[in-house]
């Protein structure tokens, strides 16, 4: 792509509030833009970067026999009413048709998956299932705030379980921890902290966020600096400095968290709104146990940038950047420096390696140099008078650049 | 993909009105489920059908310089407002927070397209500059009908495009006319018409409706036998038998056809409405020329079910099928059999062929066959006691079934 049609160029100063890091870099390096509170449009990088965020998350999904399907934003009252939310929960935001029909703009699906898996479960033989999508979400939220941490649409994947029962179900949530890991591992967070929600072992029922630690985090951890276990501070049992119950190597630190996912144990809450039964091996009817497990993918856009920048900007984990290479050129009015920058970005091109090529003639080094900052794109190339037959090359991650073949470059950027 | 394993087997008998071929054949084949009127779910069938178009679409939007982004579906008030269609429009759902602000649910984009070009259009060099997105989009329609063909919710791609001056704008209309017949003739539908939607040549904006003919149609035409040339019933000019004033080869033809996309001149109504200019090359500030392009992702999936079925069920085009091999497995309990289709199925796997492997055992022949018919894969593939070491090869388009080995299958399978 050349930098010079790409829609959302970089901002230096923008007329704006931030209200936290990741709404400041995202908008500066034109990522997002802000339509008002808590809404937003993602500009082409912002998209790329979310497609990439969302691959990721539909083969880990795919990989536990997760079946990608799509449920509508429109929900019926009626649904609502079944399940005794359409009065309760306080977050909805409702419609009207001028004929009379109510809906329920979706914060969640289990009011549409619960009666859509009725039609197709009748016995134990058709479960397990699990069925997934990933659509925007809706909240009426007080005080949207933190760029897109917490919006009134954000994007999300929510995958729902079902099982012919308990023991089945403890099995697969399992499984969805393993997956969650491989997910955040994948998409950058190598750090993820797991937390007992509400009432731990207490409770009967299972319930866990995935917490990103970052000074932006809105929630209060104690967690183990050694292993994932962590407790949230409302419930924490544990104090700082105490030994971790979990791995009995690390000691337990306070800080503050991002919360990119969170599972539960659905019980038969919503099977039995809907009377959704399975007949089991014995020819009893028993009702449906189910899970319900979501990951915010805005909001893990946002959390990525919390952790990944500098003060000069992002610095995007490599599987999800979006473009692997950004090429700088320089001096491009001497015509074999043009044509060398030509020559690199459609070699790049042909080796499949997704380039973004800053081809501006009117733009001086300097501002090339801190947009590519900025941006974040993992590897930075360029080409200039100064570099003649061969290119420098710098990782955004680290200080030192150096003189390499495009053969090398192309060798480094297959190896990630 | 195991069908014994797929959400969302086929169903024989349902217990629903159906208001047309592609609402009776998608849901009976486990490709949507209707939620209420005008809303449905898309189970994974349906799901992978749509991807299949939406990457079309996604090709040639980025073929003639698309760039993809992705609004939000909550729009602020304020933003109708300023084009006076918050009053104005009969079809908007509308929806308010419990904070005091209201929003339109997102019927389409210019209300924040042309804000979030304004940000970043200053001069004629940013320009022209084209963006698009999918996503669902919602009408509050009197009555929804013909199954996915007219929903309350549904999928929608938007391109706009933004130019210096008109000239500008009627090149690329024509670019986006050569596009969406591709797109058309890559998803299967060749013979696609043109209709001029109002006034033809004594409007000043252009405006163009592409259609496909089928009995199934809620348009009538007037279209040429020969050329994609045609006229709206309500401003035809000409007579049925008359000859095409375009290719002067065909005649005219009376019939019913589903609209399955629209262009429109915008001239400079929405930048007018937001204060969008650019500074031309003598300095001068003009207001933005705007063109729009829509194409409904789902009620393209209905159309091509409305064009291509059978009285045993759907049959896809090549391109966009869910999967391009369906495996029937026969007599799987003989142990021969069973590995000879594991075989089978492993093979096309590993030469990344996408088949569905209708492995289940106790299921007849005769429902495996109706169910393949009704699914409509392009390639049937059957391994039985009778194939022995070959197999069973038949084309959902055709007739005649013959004996192939593997090799020879997956050859075919790759020509298309």
């Amino acid at each position: 792509m050349l930098y010079s049609k790409l829609f959302g160029k970089t901002k230096k100063t923008v007329n704006q509030q931030f209200e936290s890091k990741n709404h400041e870099l995202l908008t500066k390096g034109g990522f997002i833009d802000q339509v008002s509170s808590g809404i937003y449009s993602l500009l082409p990088l912002g998209k790329k970067v979310l497609s990439h965020i969302e691959n990721v998350i539909r083969q880990e999904m795919e990989a536990i026999g997760g079946q990608e399907i799509s449920m509508p934003l429109l929900q019926p009252k009626i649904n609502w009413q079944k399940t005794n939310r359409w009065s309760t929960v306080d977050i909805l935001f409702k419609t009207k048709s001028q004929y009379g029909q109510e809906y329920v703009i979706a914060p969640t699906h289990e009011e549409i998956v619960t009666p859509l898996a009725k039609k197709y479960i009748e016995s134990y033989r058709d479960l397990p299932l699990y069925l997934y999508h990933i659509t925007p979400k809706f909240r009426d939220e007080p005080r949207p705030k933190s760029g897109i941490l917490r919006g009134k649409e954000f994007g999300m994947k929510d995958l729902y379980s079902f099982h012919a029962d308990k023991k089945d179900f403890e099995i697969f949530y399992q499984k969805v921890i393993e997956a969650y890991l491989k997910i955040f591992n994948r998409v950058g967070l190598k750090e993820i902290k797991i937390t007992e929600a509400s009432g731990g072992s207490f409770s009967k029922k299972l319930s866990h966020e995935f917490n990103v630690i970052t000074p932006a985090g809105e929630v209060d951890l104690f967690y183990c600096s050694f292993c994932s276990f962590a407790q949230n501070q409302e419930i924490a049992t544990l104090k700082e400095g105490e030994l971790c119950p979990r791995c009995r190597k690390g000691r337990m630190i306070k800080g503050k968290a991002i919360e990119v996912g969170n599972i539960f144990d659905l019980n038969t809450r919503f099977s039995d709104s809907f009377d959704l039964f399975c007949v089991d091996n014995q020819g009893e009817k028993k009702p449906v146990y189910m899970g319900c497990y979501g990951i915010g993918t805005t909001r893990l856009l946002g959390a990525i940038v919390e952790v990944y920048h500098d003060d000069k900007g992002i610095i995007w984990p490599e599987n999800i950047a979006p473009y692997q290479v950004h090429l700088l050129g320089l001096d491009q009015q001497d015509k074999i420096v043009n044509q060398n920058c030509q020559k690199v970005y459609q070699q790049l091109i042909k080796k499949k390696i997704a380039v973004l090529f800053d081809d501006r003639q009117e733009i001086s080094a300097g501002q090339k140099f801190s947009d590519a900052d900025l941006i974040g794109i993992p590897h930075r190339l360029v080409v200039s008078k100064r570099t003649g037959e061969k290119i420098e090359y710098k990782r955004r991650d680290q200080k030192e650049s150096k003189l390499l073949t495009l053969e090398e470059i192309i060798k480094l950027c297959h190896q990630g």
